[in-house]
């Protein structure tokens, strides 16, 4: 049976699966945790990350203000449910003055590796890219070198080296919405140059909830029988793009080869928070926590572009779940 | 006064119109009749096609599963209201190999033709083109050629043969989101080879609802004025798509021929259950049951390409409406 | 400290800040005041403009009928709130048939002028342009020539000559759901010939919400420290246009001159009446009402392309906040 | 080795390969045989169809006059090289007064089919689609149904029926300039009714010139190896479309098999004649005349959709070419 | 028999039409009279406009530099083949300092109104738009208010007043390659505020040629049975646009309305200097000569967006021309 | 004056300017100096690299089959104008056989860079990115890591390390004809690993004919006034792009400042064997040869995507010229 490979965190925020359900991942009932008026100017908090941090919870999260600029902000929670957020984006301290002017900043995630937490999040420098920083105590960050050139959205760091080097998943893009993406797998020596870049998965045209493009999630999930992915794909209607989150296990020591990935999504725009918003029919996965003894895991995802959303699942149900519904 | 051709139904669904409403077409109080979760596995069920079979009904839906695939499903109801829907999708048989391998199938319609019930749908064979298959009993289903080559969705049959021979209506289209689409006229001697193309009619700029494209929906209804043809419309707002349902009345005889053509629509995304889910805006006809005594018509419809919902109409009313509100 | 150039309205109609808000305009409870259905062949009512006339008010509403015609119809209220709509469109008298077919009228905007009532509207003429009309008693209505070649969109008179000449803010278009569109100036000697264009302002880049193109609102409300614009900006999300509201100052003199630019918007898409609709996610204000003693504002807007909506402001708090949001 | 089955021709155009040349098919010094400017009124002459008759040559070519119109024209010669081409355009009889107004004609083939020559062509009903019609003497034509319903182009119909059928090739299409195209097989017991539609080939993103879309060319020659298809395959540059010449050989019985089909192209635009003109870089096959004994084949081309050209080739050097370079 | 309401010009460039053709207008045996590279930093000169002026004759070019930067200059020549161009481009005098900074200045008109030479222009005023100015000696420029809001294209003043008002032919166009265009009038008392826009004439479908978008050629030049408009017409093939030129005759006091219009091009690309080039398969028609007694007409074109050319025609075979293949 | 900072070369190839001309770059009277059928499978050979070898030359050159597919082929000249190329495509050794199948290989580079010949290339591996690989004889080729991620192309290596580290210019891209493109700069300690990613420079509006999409050309040239570059520039006309040759003068130091930037192009086409091709207009510069002493250049450009030309330069005329044509 599959267990995650880490640490207990009991405090973690859990809600069982409803009486009447049989979905392997289910909704909080508190959804959305996160309105969107969460600060006097946001206009829409979302597409956010946590991580475990003290007694409690940290994270980084995406803020759009009134004026639609997207930039992220640090955030504090006891039981990462009900969240304070930094009125003010995070002011990076940075050695290259090129890399300084802010165009803008979005759909972060944070992933605790030897000793910091790292943030990567998309980070405009003349396109989007994958911007990479870091902070010990969710109060300074320091920013390093964008890790790609543009066009990349979606930069995931693997919360250990692999093959002695450190890895990032990402999405190579174009400049608008970009209507194709894969998975990349990337490695480096030292977070500033990458390279040894490798395919790992394609949107499907047979699966059409990620016949478009997908994207990494939350920072993959080390268990005994592989690196566990949470990942969007998108599929293009008439009326445009729809948001759904899946999941594949990817090799423990080579994660570019994909074990196991499953046909269907976990969850998908239903709800009316889901469907009705900035951007209408968008699930958006970019965070996770892992209780190890339990198995439990909540997902933190994006909702219609809006507001911040909790599921639920468990490790073994869930990697049962994404072997049965695997094809070769 | 128009009448229906046909039999008497008296056990088909039905409600009065509210007392509040004087429109000629209205929504059931129970919609939608069919959730999108009926099946375990089921991400959405909706366009999709009712029959009087036995002292009740039967039926074929399309249910896309949480896969996004798209299949067709047999189904059975006492009432029309409430349905049993078949946890797998229909298994073809077929002496034709190359028609074989399914890759999509949806937006069913049925027709009882001579002896038996026939199914045309939307069938995925090196692009979107029109099934054909039928069965006697909603168990054993047979496939037979696709009518016409690729790209062509709302394939919808007449009851009847018409001049001496089988009779379609049908929707030719490109390879996706097709962004037009005319109504034409087709026979065969046989249901195999098809031929004699006539034109129907086209989307028209000045009625905004039908501007883009139109398609037909049920069964045509035989009146005593002619066939009663209610179709769907579809107009590019700078969101997307929006689909409507309309009327005309066709040639008895040389169906091609549109003798009458309602300017407004009858039904229009106004729910929320029409405007929000997969695909917002979708009002989209596929099936209708008629009782010919009283002239009482039960139309199904797909909403939001999520669920499937019942309107009601009666003959002379609806016939009245078309042309009082045609123009030559 | 700002105050109006204008008459006193006491009768306006009025709603004090929500006791737990604190933006600077808030929506009226009674929201949608006009609904989509309050003619019998109405299909949406919005985009419409009010004026006060006699001891009540009157307008021009946009009402698109069942067919999706657009058309522009006039209509009277006591209390600005709850209206009487004509159910005939207006017939305009002219003396030019050329101009006498009428393809469409849309997005109408009225204007006290010297001595009546100026009605502008997209109109249909080879393409949509701006229609020019006038009338004393909203009963007869007198249509003047297009202002411009096609293709342009929101044109929206001053309510004074500026310059000696009146002027008229629009928006040059293309053919269809425009990707473009910046504000410009116009004059003219007699409301027949115009000249003089100039350049206004374009969207920005930089605040997303007014990215892709941005369109004048109600008729500028004159004030001690410039006029005030009201106008809508339209950001491009992966599934289609967002219309938020937003305000600007211009000179008073050369109103082409923009003196202050609130980067926040002012109003967005949140309530359901306006993420959901014929087009979800749209708030477009048209007309505004104002009481220059007390500064009190009222702002008509249409809300998803279906229903009619208000909201309000005090002139003073609204003017310091453009500034204080305003970048040079 | 290959042998073609059919007649002598020993009066067929006929150049032998240049002495310093090596390709497998090579052009006519006379070419362009055809110039834009033979018929007083004619902007270009192209894709045009050749078939014996009589002592001489007959055929059907494509006129664009310089309104621009689309149109096909009868034409004779002695030696299949000089032509004499009917100012007027072919006028059909027919019994189908719906088929009657001609949009555009162009792209004809014609064929040699059991007691008549058929003539198929690209033929504007609501949308281009195959147009059927026969000859027995090139002066009379008469016009039979559409064999397909919109869109369609390229129906090249076989010498014989196969199978008890008579049987053509076509491609599905759009309303404009397709960025897609496969080639198709339809069955038909009547020519007027089709059916048992079967793929045949598609483009092929690793063979560039044959990326975008493919198309059959002349009539199908029958070898004793199979059917010897020339068909166009469609490259998509930065400027627009290349269209280049190859070929496939199909199974004799079953024409919708592809046996062997030549990865490379045969002929692509490389003189001047075929790269400059009213559509730059197009060599666009519609015809070929054949020598049985000799294994003579003449190919008639149209180029830069401008003028009309002659290449040859010998079937047993083509078959062993087409082998040569083919992929399973 | 239709004779040209004008002044002599026996001086102007002629040429006879070569014994070999029967078109109504012919080539000059001298094309491309002004070659690309005239001036040392040109990389094209083309679409330019040519009057009496003198004994000789003056002119206004456009001329691209190797910057690609595009602008206008002015130029002299004693025959009108031969032509000096000053090296830098115009410098016009404008009291507005709101036009002052260029943009871009294209495709020139230069029309005798009056008691001077007025240029109208293709004028870059944040997207395109019609520039207006005069020059009394093509030496002293002065610039005027743009006559239009952008986006416009192909200005062409008349040549008197008609109807009491100065009057102008445009093109409506958006901000890029436009995909459509009409042809308008519009009228102004004064050159500054213009009104009383009319549509003259659109693309036609059927005519192939001009199917896309049509604009005004040269200074419409005033017969005794209308005014004589050449205008070009675009296609769009698969491989981009093609421009033709054609001729109308509007009526002479109301000219929106357009009394014979030629189905037939009256010059397409043939010739290389047409076909190759910056934009291969252009031929645009800027300006034209007219000998009234004689009737001559000789018309000044870009060829290829490169170079500029000339051709010749007489008005009375012109006129009987366009009538005789115009259709009503 | 400014000097190369290289080596003598005195056998490279040259020819002064012809007496007739001025510009500061001048084409050679041997154009093409490389057929497109220099090969018998070929069907062009274009954008290629040359640098000296031995007592003559060797290169690397891309040769399009008639599959069409795009290979890269080694070649050997003793004049650097007559060459010999292998008829086999380069086979390279390497130890990922993830990068192993071939997809497709073109424009690619050689740079000597300490004690081998590196060759970059725009590779297909999911999309194109850039290729790298290295030679020490032009017979045996290794391949490394790919440099980037896709979607990238013209990735153009430095000949020495620049601040430690090895240096590399490159201009991200989508995955088709894309229609942007900035140039880039990357930095690497192994030449497996990139990062440091700074923008260079990007297309201009105001230069048309970099407007659209610009791509580094030859390896640098290193100077006493910094690193010289050539480099194209894509223009879109109406009819598809238009690439020419520019060139800058990048800081020695920090090559991702750019110096001087000259704002007219050096060399686009005009020439029939630049203007007529697989893709008409087009100029791409892919190698230079200098000879330091002299400060002669010889450029090897693509031309119309099917022959390879050789144009000359000084190198202190030329950075006069960039220099004097250039804005800060």
């Amino acid at each position: 049976m599959a267990t995650i490979v880490g640490s207990p965190l009991p405090n973690m925020p859990w809600e069982e699966r409803p009486a009447t359900g049989s979905d392997v991942v289910w909704r909080s009932s508190r959804n959305p945790i996160i309105p969107r008026d969460l600060l006097p100017d946001s206009n829409s908090i979302f597409n956010s990350a946590v991580v475990p941090f003290g007694d409690g919870f940290a994270g980084v999260f995406r803020v759009d203000n009134k004026k639609r600029e997207m930039r992220i902000h640090t955030g504090r929670s006891q039981d990462g449910v009900h969240w304070q957020i930094d009125p003010q984006p995070i002011e990076f301290i940075t050695a290259a003055p090129e890399l300084k002017p802010c165009e803008y900043q979005y759909d972060p995630r944070v992933c605790w590796l030897e000793d910091r937490y790292y943030v990567t999040w998309c980070n405009g420098y003349h396109g989007p890219t994958i911007g990479v920083g870091y902070t010990y105590d969710f109060e300074t960050f320091y920013q390093l070198e964008n890790a790609f050139l543009p066009y990349n959205r979606n930069g995931v760091l693997f919360p250990r080296k692999i093959g002695g080097k450190y890895a990032m998943l990402n999405r190579p893009s174009d400049t608008g919405h970009t209507p194709f993406g894969d998975i990349f797998y990337s490695a480096s020596p030292d977070l500033c140059h990458w390279g040894c870049h490798r395919h790992v998965m394609s949107p499907t045209r047979r699966w059409g909830w990620q016949s478009t493009k997908i994207g990494a999630g939350p920072t993959p999930i080390e268990t005994t029988q592989g690196w566990l992915l949470f990942y969007h794909g998108v599929l293009t209607s008439c009326n445009g793009f729809v948001y759904s989150m899946g999941a594949a296990l990817l090799d423990r020591d080579e994660p570019w080869k994909v074990r196991y990935r499953a046909t269907p999504y976990l969850l998908a725009p239903w709800e009316l928070y889901e469907c009705v918003g900035d951007t209408p029919n968008v699930v958006f996965p970019g965070a996770a926590l892992t209780d190890a003894p339990s198995g439990r895991i909540a997902i933190y995802y994006g909702a219609a572009d809006t507001v911040t959303c909790l599921a639920y699942t468990r490790v073994d149900e869930l990697i049962a779940f994404v072997k049965a519904n695997s094809e070769s």
